[in-house]
């Protein structure tokens, strides 16, 4: 099936990651994993998009650094953020003397820049590619709803906009193999509600995962593990539901990158985290690392976004949602 | 060099493709060339965004027409365009049952387009996929500047945003072949005028062709046309210039999209057109008809973006430029 999964030849690998993320984020259970933190969530900057901006570009040199790879080394860059014509993404790389293909694809960036990355690496013959994308709660907040001093009340549905960036620089050399990838399909159940953004995404992440078991013929219980980008409780339980009326259980298979960012209990973030750097800042951080140790050994990494616009919400339209799905695994597939 | 020169094998050709623009393109000395247009520029819509989604999805649905194939021949679907979020795609395609990635390249979204589906089609080994990109005089100049019923004055160096779309479809059949592509490097030349994005552009224009004929060996007189996205009488200038000092003669070798589209003594759009959509139309009813027509044998396509946004100019940031470019042949090379 022509508009199903892709696999490569050869089979891109993950060679270097790194994630940078804010105070709210490093004080969550996967604090001490993330490469650097800013208590101060500024990143030295002076305005909000200024200090997103920086988070890409340290996420990037310190990718870039672990490598042991120039700037001049980096054949391509894919990166993509959530504010307006995607500031954040233009002015952190902007100094960068590498082509660069600017990515939108709200809070599924991360997969889709892996996917169109792995592309360009494989037809274009080149050596080492990035991706690159963020999310800063303050940058978000101002841009999706309110600016964070206004104060305003959260309902219980709402996500917290995860201040965090990862950077993935893709090659042929050691590290996780991207084996199999998929992207989404929009699909729009009718929420116009933009602060229940994990019920617009369930039903993408339920599209692309039924398109996948029923391609592949694999089911839930062959993999270690089927990471969400970012469905939140919310989500996370029509995710389920809906899977388990298809006849996919996936208690136990399936975890949420925007659950295991903050501590339910004690950090005070209603839905669960989102943003481009909920599932990239994740996967940098928690997912990778535990395939490389042979922890994990084969993933379905499946970032949602949801596609509207301030605008798009105010002149009363629903909000499409989309999935896009990579596979990650620890050995090379025969 | 990896970060240069892309070629592909097999030689992706555009088998179909399709314009639709406003009353002021239609207006305009391509006006009988368009596939499509509505006098009233809303196209049957209440909001401009979703008359700018509509645009996008009559100009897919033309050249799938054109072609004749249905949208579920269609593998993939790679759409952008500069209102937040990318409003217009996301709402004007998002029906169709078509995986999508979503590109932000503002005014060099057409080529940036046509890059990565070209790559899609050729890794994913896809059958046919396609390239949607639009802007819309009301949504934009509310999007960037003021809505266009508040009457702002304009400066000589501002630019007229093209009411225009057009859609490409990628595939291996007939048609005129990509026969080369380059990704754009961003370039800031510290312009913070929104209303002089010629000059943003421009040096970004200069700086691919530059990296394009010292790789390639090749020189202007090589190409029956070098035609420039939305660089507009001052950018068109700039670029001309600068060649000049580099070497490079290409007066009446390079032509600019945001010229090609309106009379400039007849209309009045000051500095000439941009938008995504004004290269993008300009490509389907003007550039490859006379491709496939033997009048042009080999151009270079190279549509440019400034990277701005409203709020990155309020802050008072420079506007980073891009240029991606792509060599459109007649025959298929050797």
């Amino acid at each position: 099936m022509k508009n199903g999964i892709i696999r490569l030849n050869p089979f891109p690998t993950i060679i270097s990651h790194a994630s940078v993320v804010g105070n709210k984020e490093h004080r969550g259970p996967l604090g001490p994993r993330f490469d650097f933190h800013d208590e101060s969530d500024r990143f030295g900057q002076k305005t909000w998009e200024d200090s997103e901006a920086e988070m890409q570009r340290i996420a990037l040199n310190l990718a870039l650094k672990k490598a042991g790879i120039r700037t001049d080394g980096l054949n391509a860059l894919f990166a993509g953020d959530l504010i307006n014509q995607c500031t954040s993404s233009n002015y952190g790389l902007l100094s960068l003397p590498v082509p660069q293909i600017g990515l939108y694809g709200a809070c599924s960036t991360s997969a889709e820049g892996l996917i169109v990355a792995s592309l360009y690496l494989n037809a274009a013959d080149a050596d080492v590619v990035g991706v690159v994308t963020s999310s800063h709660n303050c940058s978000a907040e101002r841009q999706f709803r309110y600016p964070v001093e206004y104060g305003g009340q959260r309902t219980p549905t709402s996500q917290w906009t995860v201040t965090g960036a990862a950077a993935f620089l893709l090659g042929t050399g050691e590290g996780a193999y991207i084996t199999e990838m998929m992207p989404g399909i929009s699909v729009d159940r009718g929420i116009t509600d933009a602060a229940n953004m994990g019920a617009a995404m369930a039903p993408a992440a339920y599209h692309t995962l039924i398109r996948y078991f029923r391609e592949s013929g694999h089911s839930p219980s062959d993999f270690d593990g089927i990471f969400t980008g970012d469905l939140g409780y919310e989500g996370h339980t029509i995710l389920l539901d809906a899977m388990k009326e298809a006849g996919y259980d996936l208690r136990g298979h399936c975890h949420d990158c925007g659950l295991l960012i903050y501590d339910k209990e004690k950090q005070d973030v209603h839905a669960g985290g989102s943003g481009c750097g909920c599932s990239a800042s994740v996967l940098s951080a928690y997912l990778l690392p535990m395939l490389e140790n042979g922890i994990l050994h084969d993933i379905l990494f499946l970032a949602t976004g949801a596609l509207m616009s301030p605008m798009s919400v105010q002149q009363g339209h629903s909000i499409p949602g989309i999935a896009h799905l990579v596979r990650i695994t620890k050995e090379k597939p025969l």
